[in-house]
């Protein structure tokens, strides 16, 4: 196995199986045929059409939209066609620095294959010229991943708190990261992709951040999300990135854009420009003139 | 101005305008219909078909192909039809990792659209909490970019030399960089892109690396390339790249991912992932399925 194998399974995609959805005249989703199949009931609010479903024309803000949405939702997690309700309102934009066109609940956004955002954080510790990363290990109760590791924090970004303000959220729920330590993180990129998964089609944006760690600090968990923090040396960080999938789909290729900006991997590998190249590339753009 | 227009220039490209180059059945450039009007005279090497040129197939080796382009390149030049000769040889490949196919002149590298590629260095000093940025300022006598902005090292990836040997080398005669200075430079990522310029088509590979220098060492031109080597704070760097093209067109783009990667720049610019995809998006990649 290589670096490699952790982009292509955030490329898993066939864009033949989707039909678009669009709010307000935009698309934000993208959903697939087995998806739309179950949609029958709702066609007074998923407008069906030969290019696609949208959202009732007649809804015309957030709120009227969200609502509408809202109530769809309900009755599929009645049916049993939502896992892992969440109860986290996510906005819906045509695409991120662009309006915001309502909110749904964030278990549903893959089925409707709707961009979803989230941020995640590199925590390390340097010791003389050694890093040494904070990885932690996905709570069995996860809807998503359980007992997968992870970076020692991460976590969606809900619609109504911005990017910095969420990381600093999570620093303290998950790893009890106290405020004046979460605001040492740098902001160092964003991975974009889509790709099919159980839970529906993951069209993520992931806004990464390093963070510097004391060698005195040791991450706690407060809300139940992670079962364990270990602090590794960078070899065994990246001989598991590179040879088991033990790493959630996502938080294994966030760690290879930390080995790629920090010269852990360089040029001499010959996957170098597909490592850099495959993780913001995005499978369903159409092709460009 | 802003950042995105920097992005912009790295994507001119007009693909109905070329026709794919081939050497033995692999596509290693794109020629303009332009420049395959001038290659009439050398229909036996560079052999036209309806599917754009292919080298000629009884050259089955690299030292066979790179002679025999070599011969066709001394005519061009003879004929006026190649400006700024470097008597450089740059190998010619399918795509970074794979074999080499043959090597030629790398001024006519644009004119048959090849892949070229560089290194290029952000050497910067650490003052406290503030970073500043050491910036060269091209000589009036370059063929690309005469009087441009430029990192404090960057260079050409000549056919025969490893990617940290050339750093080496173009530390040591742009900037009088010792080599166990050069040493501490990481490699970083890379920029990839193909876009029209007036020397032909720049389908770019630039490895990037960071550099941090002892705030007592002046970087000093030996090679004369460089005419003055400034040291400029952080603000005053963002600000050239962003409201001028004072910068050489590729060498601003390497500034802005040292902004992306050191959170100069974060998820609140609106522009923030288009500024991240278009620095690695391939424009002339063929649609993926």
């Amino acid at each position: 196995m290589a670096y490699i194998d952790r982009i292509r399974a955030i490329r898993n995609f066939d864009a033949a199986a989707y039909r678009p959805f669009r709010v307000g005249g935009r698309q934000v989703g993208l959903i697939h045929a087995e998806v739309a199949g179950l949609l029958e009931p709702y066609r007074s609010v998923l407008v069906p059409g030969a290019a696609g479903f949208d959202l009732a024309p007649g809804l015309t803000g957030p709120g009227d939209r969200s609502a509408a949405m809202a109530d769809v939702l309900a009755d599929m997690k009645g049916r049993g066609l939502i896992k892992g309700w969440r109860d986290e309102a996510y906005a819906v934009r045509e695409r991120w620095g662009t309006p915001v066109l309502m909110e749904m609940e964030r278990a549903a956004v893959p089925l409707f294959g709707v961009e979803g955002y989230g941020v995640h954080v590199n925590g390390f510790v340097r010791d003389g010229d050694e890093i040494r990363m904070w990885i932690g290990r996905r709570s069995l109760t996860k809807p998503t991943g359980p007992g997968k590791l992870d970076q020692v924090v991460a976590g969606g970004q809900p619609a109504g708190i911005g990017v910095t303000d969420n990381l600093i959220k999570e620093c303290g729920e998950e790893a009890a990261i106290p405020e004046h330590l979460a605001r040492r993180a740098h902001p160092v990129g964003a991975i974009t992709y889509c790709t099919h998964r159980a839970e529906g089609l993951r069209r993520d944006v992931l806004f990464n951040f390093d963070l510097e760690l004391p060698r005195d600090f040791t991450p706690t968990n407060t809300d139940g999300e992670v079962a364990e923090f270990m602090l590794w040396p960078m070899d065994k960080v990246m001989s598991v990135v590179r040879e088991t999938d033990e790493f959630k789909f996502n938080c294994g290729v966030i760690v290879i854009d930390f080995l790629l900006r920090r010269g852990f991997i360089g040029p001499d590998d010959p996957d170098y420009l597909d490592l850099l190249q495959g993780m913001h590339r995005r499978r369903e753009a159409p092709p460009e003139p």
